[in-house]
């Protein structure tokens, strides 16, 4: 008995050793993770010549392709494993010149407005439309106006991002769906245009632009987006004049579809070659910003994944495979297209960095409750370096396509508000990007990536 | 034995309903407290006023009597109960006009240098001075050259601040004393003059300065501060050129002591008005700048504790005050004269913000291990506006004083990573305020006030 006792006592002091010097080790090696990417500049160098040479790179733009380039030869230079395109088809949807949006009024007087067109949107015609203005602040308060009062009007749908909430994505969330369907719903009752106001808690003068949908049921409107300073003047100046008109130009064009990648590179597992952790950001951005937390930040951060495993001599056990996604922001075809090839490779899990490249939280999960709790049970080791949050919830729009196939998908979230000030806006350039909080970006992944080559999930 | 079974599961279920109600009026609450906070603009514009109106507010200077009559005129014109100042005597400490440094070398060029005094220098004489250059990175290497080697120089102490560390309150903290003390180390050894590299991890051309103290021992010599591309560059410059001149002028001025003011406003408790709950920021700052993060934000974000419990109607238990305190960055000559005027009056809690208006984390908290613990059992309801940090640790220098009268202190404690980018040099201006970030600090500490007036400590 004693004898088994003190086998039981050397046994537990002998597991508690063992887990303390794993937890040590890990500990070791998160902290060198993080001092190298706090250290190192690479990224936000990166993401400056991204920026600055590759802006306005929508997915079907010349700018787009020259990105893709610009691209797949940084993946070169580093002397990865493997390097590859992977095609896809993608829209090309063009803005065309000058956007004009007037205020034309005797009461109210006459003013310009700072509006974009949304995201494939139809032209006005060549010489632009007038009409008088119905402002609604929801699809309800259409339905009431009805066909009578909105026929032949532009709608303007005014509901301001709710700033009362803490999640700016929860604030977006509550208006981003009139900027996507509201031309439809207008359509519906006759408008001649729609005009959103922009989906932002930030008063600005920069409209911010993003994909909208027709049906195939209702006439296509041109959809416009108002900054959210104009939506205000704009209310204002009606309640002044409710029969002012607004003039609207934009020459925005569909072109037919073309050709376009997928930028893919890999560091080979030592162990398991064969399986996959993938991380990635997608490479496109709207036409009318640099894009540089949506989602520049995101690409040269996960990139900067592959670099630091090799700076530090970290030899991974599965393949790591950056993945750099093409035209998230109109159809996701890029993601389609990695979704149908990647059956049948084994994907252990799969990270997506597209909320911008700001101080780090913590992940959002989308995969079984056990693997959460796994993930979970890593926290004291990232908790130092203020991740806190590893919660279920939605991962990304690129590696949700994986889902499918039963990969465990992450979604890095870091703080959220600053986000919408710059999303989708000409404000979203490279002079709003901190290096610090883009370079912690990287050693959080990178410290994810570390625990799931080596733990699994 | 079966009744008492029953009671007990009765009077068990009873006290649950109880907590669960108590916690869902916490929470609700505490989610007023958020959304008043996030819709509500007056402490932004508040600091607007204050950074543009009110810049450069060293203490002693006539710009901070200014701001403190500003402040005064605020708290009256919010209904308070009380509203008085609070005197207490400060330096008066004046950098004089256009501060110049120059680097003058035949075989390294001549550059200008970036440079500022840093505080509570003493003048170079009116000619200014020239003398060759000693680079070390710290004390050790001052130490090996000696006074031989040393003597006649300016010692230019180089030492980055690390950015390797992931809180950047760890790097500054890691060379802040070069700065404080530097001054008096140089001139043990017979140098001149000290420039020391800004104290930042952050690349850029503002030199960053803050209060640096003499020894009775040793000569008073000018004490510098350089930028830290300038540092870069002076290191560069010397490797090229050791032999090099650098010129130095300043025309700083200790002048006589003044009288100056805390700020103090009160709302009365309902039940123990002689009970107080204690909050503040400093409003004095760095004369080469506005002073918006460092402590602009700290000071509006605190009055706005108050407006924000007038608005939502909240009736706290105990006197609340906000301290708007003078002096922090020279003497805390303002929280002393607060700290002795104290003794008596019972504090429950002081809170002090002066870690820049960025997203908050939480508290660092100086007190029991009781009282932390109590605070972090708030921790679920502070969870999902982001507030995971509750820890124990130091609070802050100004309600640092009211430590020896045993008053539980709490630091607010935000995000860390841009804090240095402006600290204490002309970067610090009210364009580096993001609104929501501001606001959410306010309604943090208003959180931590509603819950301590209710529960105590």
């Amino acid at each position: 008995m004693k004898n088994l006792i003190l086998k039981t006592f050397f046994w537990l002091l002998f597991s508690a050793c063992i887990t303390s010097s794993a937890q040590n080790a890990d500990s070791l090696a998160i902290k060198r993770i993080f001092s190298e990417a706090l250290t190192d500049t690479t990224s936000y160098h990166n993401l400056r010549n991204l920026t600055g040479n590759y802006a306005r790179r929508l997915a079907g733009s010349a700018q787009s392709l020259k990105a893709v380039k610009w691209a797949d030869q940084l993946l070169k230079n580093m002397g990865l494993d493997t390097v590859f395109l992977q095609e896809c088809k993608v829209r090309h949807w063009e803005r065309g010149e000058k956007e004009t949006g007037k205020v034309i009024s005797g009461k109210a007087g006459n003013h310009d407005l700072s509006i974009c067109a949304l995201g494939g949107s139809v032209p006005t015609s060549m010489k632009g439309l007038t009409a008088k203005v119905v402002e609604v602040k929801d699809y309800d308060e259409l339905k009431k106006l009805g066909k009578e009062k909105v026929s032949g009007k532009i709608v303007f749908i005014n509901h301001p991002a709710d700033p009362a909430l803490y999640n700016t994505f929860a604030a977006y969330g509550g208006v981003a769906g009139y900027r996507v369907r509201g031309a439809v719903q207008a359509a519906y009752y006759g408008a001649v245009a729609m005009i959103d106001r922009s989906a932002t808690t930030i008063h600005d003068n920069s409209p911010h632009t993003g994909i909208q949908h027709y049906a195939d049921t209702v006439n296509k409107i041109p959809a416009i987006s108002v900054s959210t300073n104009d939506a205000d003047n704009l209310s204002r100046w009606l309640k002044t004049d409710p029969d002012l008109n607004v003039f609207l130009k934009i020459s925005c064009n569909e072109l037919p579809e073309t050709v376009s990648y997928n930028v893919i590179g890999e560091t080979r597992g030592t162990e398991h070659p064969e399986e996959i952790i993938a991380f990635g950001g997608h490479l496109d951005c709207w036409d009318i910003c640099q894009g540089a937390h949506d989602d520049g930040a995101g690409v040269v951060q996960t990139i900067d994944i592959l670099r630091l495993f090799k700076s530090l001599n970290l030899k991974p056990r599965h393949t790591l495979r950056v993945i750099v996604y093409l035209d998230e922001e109109m159809e996701q075809r890029g993601a389609k297209a990695y979704a149908e090839a990647a059956k049948g490779r084994k994907h252990i899990a799969a990270i997506e960095a597209d909320r911008g490249g700001f101080t780090p939280w913590g992940f959002s999960i989308d995969a079984s409750s056990e693997q959460v709790k796994k993930v979970q049970s890593w926290k004291s080791l990232l908790l130092p370096y203020g991740l806190f949050y590893f919660e279920k919830g939605g991962s990304g729009v690129d590696v949700g396509f994986l889902k499918q196939q039963g990969v465990p998908l992450f979604g890095l979230v870091p703080d959220s508000q600053r986000y919408f000030d710059y999303h989708h806006s000409a404000n979203d350039s490279f002079d709003k990007i901190n290096i610090r909080e883009l370079q912690l970006g990287t050693a959080t992944m990178a410290a994810l990536v570390y625990l799931i080559d080596k733990y699994g999930l």
